[in-house]
């Protein structure tokens, strides 16, 4: 019988380090003469930084390092722009950006000391929202530019501006989305310290330790071999522990200046100023469609705010602006976006990265076309779907699409079809409606790098157990046990017989880290790879062992065996151990990669299948609105996500269920409130992430489209889930009673306003 | 100009660490909730445990554990039998044994606790010489042994009482040789602990990190993956901290009982009763030379005591018994050594590895012989010399040999030939003499596991600069900075520019350790075949780049570039980062495996090319006698070291300087007394190792004889060096008074003793 756990449900292998509260997050690391950081961050949206008087800090007892950006590193930093400094020097251009930084001996002192810096600011005019941004008399937010656009990205494909003419229908409108916090469980947080060889070394939590080495090293001065950065156990990340926020490099910075381990852990008001939360966007959307509902022209503006610092923002929007063209056949696809600069926090990558944003337009536009053309939304979507084999208006290649399926499945789950007659249920005020939307992503993506691979390094040791050192993060999204499970099927070990190395880039191959949801399919091959390898030498030692050709043996039940005489057999221990000794000590150790076959996008044309597959996910729930409250209630919720194969059925039903509650946060419940550019609601009280009670049961199911590229058919199931959400329920809303929000949050003051406007008489 | 250093003196890498404190030695490691480690140990040189009642010690507030050997574990380890407990059981065989180990909030409670530990013995006679073990009514000091011989070796080569029958001379005489400690600066040490999967982590001091694992997984019954042994800092190893004590097995047992880090540091008392002490033997040396001194006849018989436990004592004596015949041309060989069992403190691995017992005896024995003859023992060495080319008669192929040179630099530097004027310059009771002796070791030794390779795995960070992991361990004799030479060598690189990882069984690549002088030749051979592949990705990768075919590059001055227009080049880290991003995302990451080309010796008649390269050795002293008081006094020694190639000669000086003043502590200082089987003087004011007012400038030369199978022609050179010292000084004792000592150590009271001998008339 095989050990493989391939489509089973398995809980993920570092699960009981974690609720044994043995996993060693960075805060948790204490190290002998450890000091604690803390930062101190401006409270103006923009001022000039007049003086800082640090001389009282410094001479509180206890205190070991005040540094400033006088003082601080001068390297610029920033993904896309270089345009960050550690510390701001002379001017801050964000509420909350780092303005100073201390060590001291504990963290209570290092809290002091922040009170006994003296900063003069001279605050200077804000620019808040993107419509001042945008005005020509606007000063720059950066010196130096010419205006406030970090970016633009135009393209137009097919002949847009015919296709409305011969649509049936156009419908345009303008939707607003707002940013989302990530809420992670844990904080940013790292561990700094210089090791005996005077090297940097920095445990961090993180979604890709070797972007934090390359930025440590850069900003800090260091070549990255001077560096070493280890994962610690990291508790969520949902794009927020890329690369886009300070703490790493200012616990570097603080361990370098004082000599000694420095920690610095956010709290959660200070990880909210800190953490770059998703992009905010407007979006104006133009469809036009036939009398069928298809698809036939689609023309989108964006402007979309960056906040102070551009990050990955820019990265974000182009997805917003062109990713959901390739769900469908339409091609005939104009796109403007535009991001800006403000005074206010930076904004940046976030689970989805740009895709829910647009699709909160698109689907809430398909849903408003078709009930104008009395077609049924679900009908229209179908009719729509790009299919397997076909090659998007941008060049993607749909090796695989489950969509059709999700939608199916999800209609199905919340009873589509009888959704007629739902209200029958209700009494009161109480309004019920269904909604339902479709989404695609990527799994992996060539655009990070010109290349998309990832490298698994096996050593298998004397007990026939295996070591796998990669440096894909597992952020809580179930990487680990993802790997672990491929090792354990390629060479049918049980999987408690495979241990996952936590990434440390002094010993961990090369790799980008967990994003574009690129870990399952590119790793996972990777794991193949490197399993196949490690396989093959088994093989061949046991070939010469058993005197069989290869061809004759089969590795499995932990043994390789003489298949035709299954009880002649080695096990891998005995294998593992032979090899060390017929091949002058030297182990089995294999490293496979495996890189994506897809191409970067024309930098002109922006053509190019990026990705080596696509996921599809959809999504159907039921609301109630309260007609009299405005509030809107979750009734059922059914997201079902064509992950291609379902490696751990749990995990992406984990994935799928926690992207839905995020989703309906983002929908429903959580606004990141500022108010002069301060954020005022940075604590879990205010900034009301829903809780167990303002969900309803999650349900989730999955569609296996089996991609050809994918590892046994896989491909990534963390991101596309969070996409329909919004919509679906923006959907359900106007099912139920009729109006429809395009700003969102969908707070019962709108609701209630809109209900109000329906029921006036219209303006003339 | 190259950046190469091979040949030239360099610090050692990891001096600064050292010298400036920040290195973490085993003992520095504090980890949170870290509890201290106390071993009990056994009174008596045997005993029956009639009970042993830990309650009050468990009552101990602080006290988190107490095992003892009725609960610790049952699997017996040892090197050549599984004999040993790690907590005796039922009988304890040493005074020192380990009978209880308790893991307490602080040393000092744990020290308390120790004394709360009731164990009632029932003492038992104890075998305290080989003379008593080797009587026949003498019971077993292991049960189920028919008698207290742990080990013997029996072989004869030529024809040896033909040979001592046509001899022209023919000369015995018995020696005896006492057991020596290896007085590293840093005793034993350990931390272990349960990490969040719950596997054994465990830093130590040590010389192998795999070997330790592969014993602590055997003896807490775990899974080899189930360790992570890591190699701390270590203070010095000669041999005592390969696999013979139990320090990281009880850290690791405390750890897992507890389930919290346990740190374990001997005291200086402790580690001199757990650490395996040199192999104290009887050896009675005949040798047959023919009128010219050449030697023709070779007869020895060896009483060597292994104490309680035989660890790597059989292995010891086997290299006394037969090493030292490969020095010499002499095809007329005889040895029959036997190891037999005391209950006393075992013995076992020490720095020589045998070697410098049985050349204590043949040095003095040739020396005495050439006066004999009335030859010049300088002479009678030359004339004996096995030369380059020659195989020896235990089948040793001597690809290289400096040992002529050796004599003849060391006879040069101590002014040999004028040594009869010597004692003009004295005055008194002072005597002056010199002394010369010689010695051959291994490079390498295939015996240890039927195979002798090693393992290095170097990373290329995008910086250009290498991270190298190898397995082999740095104990301060310099492994670290012999492999940075030699990867900086062969990618001409600065020397800073390779950073060594310490070994880490969860990362390194397998391997057996730093023993037998091997590393230098194996390791440093590794490091070339790692190197060049390395070098090889760089060259395939420039040439890819700069459309050059490989052969028109070269790789130099931390560039690779076109040899006929070297302004055409690219540096390594843009190639390092260029094969990233071209490779899909794998970095350049390889390993490389050297293996000695030797050959196992026949189990049977003993034969066979065990080494890749052997190392030779000299040494001349000169002492002045003191013949009022006995006291002996070293007034210059040299040593000349046959290391192939000095890499480091500032290494390789420092190796024979320490080598020869070890010799000299064993030679005339050191002592280990034991009353009643028990040691009385642990410590290093009672155990007089030689401090520098009781040593000369010691002086060294390197004889550079050019190994074909080392690296650059390089062989070990930790070792030879303190072989030939005790005869030196002997022989030189002779010179200077006309006495031969034939038993260590030379004291005033035996120097006076034999004074007073040779003055009395001699009995009838």
């Amino acid at each position: 019988m095989s050990a493989s756990t391939l489509g089973t449900s398995v809980p993920q292998v570092n699960a009981r380090s974690k609720v044994m509260g043995r996993a060693q997050y960075a805060g948790d690391i204490k190290l002998p003469g450890m000091l604690h950081g803390k930062v101190l961050r401006s409270p103006y949206p923009h001022a000039r930084i007049v003086h800082i008087d640090v001389t009282q800090a410094l001479a509180l007892p206890g205190v070991k390092a005040v540094v400033t950006g006088a003082d601080g590193p001068q390297v610029l930093w920033g993904v896309h722009h270089k345009e960050r400094l550690t510390l701001a020097r002379d001017v801050v251009r964000f509420a909350g950006e780092e303005v100073a930084a201390v060590a001291a001996t504990s963290e209570d002192l290092a809290r002091d000391a922040l009170d006994l810096i003296h900063v003069e600011y001279e605050e200077l005019p804000a620019i808040l929202t993107p419509e001042e941004a945008l005005d020509p008399q606007a000063p720059p937010v950066h010196p130096g530019r010419a205006d406030n656009i970090s970016h633009e990205i135009r393209f137009e494909r097919g002949d847009v501006d015919a296709a409305f003419a011969q649509a049936h229908l156009v419908h345009e409108a303008t939707y607003t989305t707002h940013s989302q916090y990530p809420g992670y469980m844990e904080p940013m947080a790292s561990v700094a310290t210089v090791d005996a060889d005077g090297r940097l070394q920095v445990w961090t939590s993180t979604q890709s330790a070797f972007l934090v080495r390359a930025r440590l090293a850069a900003v800090l001065e260091l070549p990255v071999s001077r560096v070493r950065v280890i994962q610690a156990t990291t508790g969520g990340g949902f794009g927020g522990k890329i690369i886009e926020d300070a703490n790493s490099l200012i616990a570097g910075l603080l361990a370098l200046r004082t000599g000694r381990p420095v920690r610095l852990v956010n709290n959660r008001l200070e990880d909210f100023l800190a953490c770059a939360t998703s992009v905010p966007e407007g979006i104006t959307l133009k469809l036009g469609m036939d009398r069928e509902g298809r698809i036939v022209a689609k023309d989108v503006r964006i402007v979309a705010d960056c906040g102070a610092y551009s990050g990955l923002s820019a990265e974000v929007m182009h997805v917003s602006a062109m990713r959901s063209d390739n769900m469908h056949r339409n091609g005939n696809v104009r796109s403007h976006a535009t991001l800006v600069y403000t005074h206010t926090p930076p904004h940046g990558a976030f689970r989805g990265f740009g895709g829910a944003q647009m699709l909160f337009a698109l689907n809430s536009h398909i849903d408003a076309m078709a009930r104008k053309l009395d077609l049924d939304p679900l009908d229209v979507h179908r009719l729509n779907a790009i299919e397997r084999g076909e090659t998007s208006v941008h060049g993607w290649k749909i090796g695989s699409t489950g969509l059709v399926e999700c939608l199916a499945q999800c209609a199905d789950a919340i009873g589509w079809s009888a959704r007629r007659s739902r209200n029958d249920a209700v009494h009161g005020a109480k309004r019920r409606g269904l909604g339902l939307a479709a989404a695609m992503h990527v799994s992996g993506n060539r655009t990070i790098g010109d290349w998309d691979g990832s490298t698994v390094m096996l050593k298998i040791d004397e007990d026939g157990r295996v070591v796998l050192h990669c440096s894909e993060a597992d952020m809580g999204q179930g990487a680990m046990t993802m790997l672990s499970q491929v090792v354990a099927h390629e060479l049918d070990i049980p999987l408690a017989h495979v241990h996952v190395v936590a990434p440390d880039t002094d010993s961990s191959p090369w790799c980008i880290g967990s994003l574009a949801s690129r870990v399952t399919i590119v790793a996972g091959n990777a794991a193949i790879v490197a399993s196949r390898a490690a396989r093959g030498k088994l093989l061949d030692q046991a070939s010469a062992m058993l005197q069989t050709p290869t061809a004759g043996l089969q590795c499995a039940g932990g043994t390789v065996h003489v298949r035709a005489a299954p009880q002649r057999g080695l096990t891998l221990a005995e294998l593992a151990r032979a090899h060390i000794w017929r091949h002058g000590g030297e182990g089995i150790q294999v490293t496979g990669t495996w890189d994506a076959r897809t191409e970067m996008f024309d930098k002109q044309t922006l053509m190019g299948n990026i990705a080596p597959a696509y996921s599809f996910a959809a999504q159907a729930v039921e609301v109630e609105v309260d007609i009299e409250t405005g509030q809107v209630a979750l009734i059922d919720s059914f997201v079902s996500d064509d992950c291609g194969k379902a490696l751990n059925p749990q995990a992406v039903h984990g994935q799928s269920n926690g992207a839905a509650a995020q989703a309906i946060g983002w929908t429903l419940y959580e606004r990141l409130q500022l108010e002069d550019g301060r954020i005022v609601n940075g604590n879990f009280a205010d900034y009301t992430m829903p809780s167990p009670d303002a969900l309803p049961m999650l349900r989730s199911g999955i569609v296996e489209s089996n991609d050809p590229h994918g590892p046994y058919g896989a491909k990534g199931a963390s991101e596309t889930a969070i996409l329909p959400g919004a919509a679906a329920i923006a959907n359900a809303v106007f099912d139920a009673v009729g109006i429809r929000i395009t700003d969102l949050p969908i707070t019962p003051e709108k609701v209630l306003a809109a209900l109000r406007r329906r029921a006036e008489p219209r303006h003339a």
